[in-house]
């Protein structure tokens, strides 16, 4: 059975992405969980990951010999495991567009990313409204995500139609969007909800709002 | 024919990947380059490659009707519509090692970006060593590249035995290593050499150093 290693769901936004496709398309895996040590400090973590693997990050996925680790790569490597489930949109232009919005969230975003961190169990509204004021990159970031969102086929559905890898790369933005409470517009909104009531989204989410809440976060890059 | 959009050779790492796969696999395209205006406050690059894509970045890929973005993106196409020739290796494990290896490099290693932006045509050896000096993660960040290099499994080969896609995603590196003159292995300036050895990668060469300077290249994220 292949395992997959994440780390608090509350904070990863990284290892959020292939554990809701593993969860979605119901392909058999374990998780296996590495918490954020209480105390950052001790190291304990990066040990425990590093015995893993030498990048020291999750999420981690193992299979049998094989370990693959950064979440793209381990989504692609799902899409070619499971060929008869969609991970990848089945059409041709569509895993085209699909994959360029994933390798641009991939690599972009940094401003949402370092000032707007994942905390689901966080209401951030009141230094939402702040940064929003402050951040221009910020609001340009987010109007690009808003547009990648809205040029979606049908505005009712996911972002190819069912439920894809795309939705799982943009799903840690709807928290981020959900927990600091930015000025979204009401179609971008739409969408966040379909994603939030996504059943593998709500058991994340879940779990993730049982978790103990870790002092010093700021240690870690999420 | 496809066109691979880019701009100044000298300047975009971004834009030599998915050329140098082009390039190195004989697939038929046609170059559009869009230089960075000798004064980037014009603004006209940024218009000019807005016109073809929203998200205003090189590279893009059209191909017929398909417009496709983001370096990692064109290069998973071209794998998926030219099967014969073996973009990413054939090998299972090969192809998800490196993907893995591909993802985490669009995703990470920050500090050596911002610090040692790639032009081809300088010298940065004296600066080099001072950013050496002064940043730790600079010098992990390297580490980790070599360590990556160096588990590959034949030592005087590629990343995955041939020329791949995994080759042409740290291809940047190897040209900021040499302008920077960082302190690297032996192992990794036999891999290095054996990048600015490809006929592809001399060709990209070649061109960067017969172009215009562009003065005021802090305006742009390269
Ligand atoms: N590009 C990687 C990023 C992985 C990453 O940064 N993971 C975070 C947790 S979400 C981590 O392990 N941080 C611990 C650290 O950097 O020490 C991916 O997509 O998997
Ligand atoms: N993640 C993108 C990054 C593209 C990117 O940042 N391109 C640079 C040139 S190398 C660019 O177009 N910069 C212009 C700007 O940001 O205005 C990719 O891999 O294609």
């Amino acid at each position: 059975m292949m395992q997959l290693y994440i780390v608090n769901k509350n904070y990863s936004t990284w290892s959020m992405r292939p554990w809701l496709v593993l969860q979605a398309f119901k392909l058999p895996f374990e998780e296996v969980m590495i918490p954020f040590a209480a105390d950052p400090y001790t190291g304990e973590f990066k040990r425990r990951i590093q015995a893993v693997h030498d990048n020291a990050k999750v999420p981690v996925l193992q299979d049998g010999d094989l370990v693959i680790w950064d979440s793209l790569a381990i989504c692609e490597y799902l899409a070619e495991q499971f060929p008869n489930h969609a991970l990848w949109p089945q059409d041709r232009a569509q895993r085209a567009w699909a994959r360029s919005i994933c390798a641009e969230m991939h690599s972009s975003f940094s401003h949402l990313r370092s000032l707007c961190s994942m905390n689901i169990q966080a209401d951030f509204s009141a230094h939402g409204a702040m940064l929003w004021q402050q951040h221009a990159e910020l609001r340009a970031e987010v109007a690009r995500i808003e547009r990648i969102w809205a040029s979606r086929e049908q505005a009712t559905q996911f972002l190819c139609g069912e439920f894809s890898i795309a939705d799982a790369f943009f799903a840690p933005v709807v928290t981020r969007f959900k927990t600091f409470q930015l000025p979204v517009s009401v179609e971008t909104q739409q969408y966040m909800d379909l994603v939030l009531q996504h059943p593998a989204m709500k058991k994340w989410v879940e779990a993730a709002l049982q978790e103990a809440t870790v002092v010093g976060m700021e240690q870690y890059r999420r």
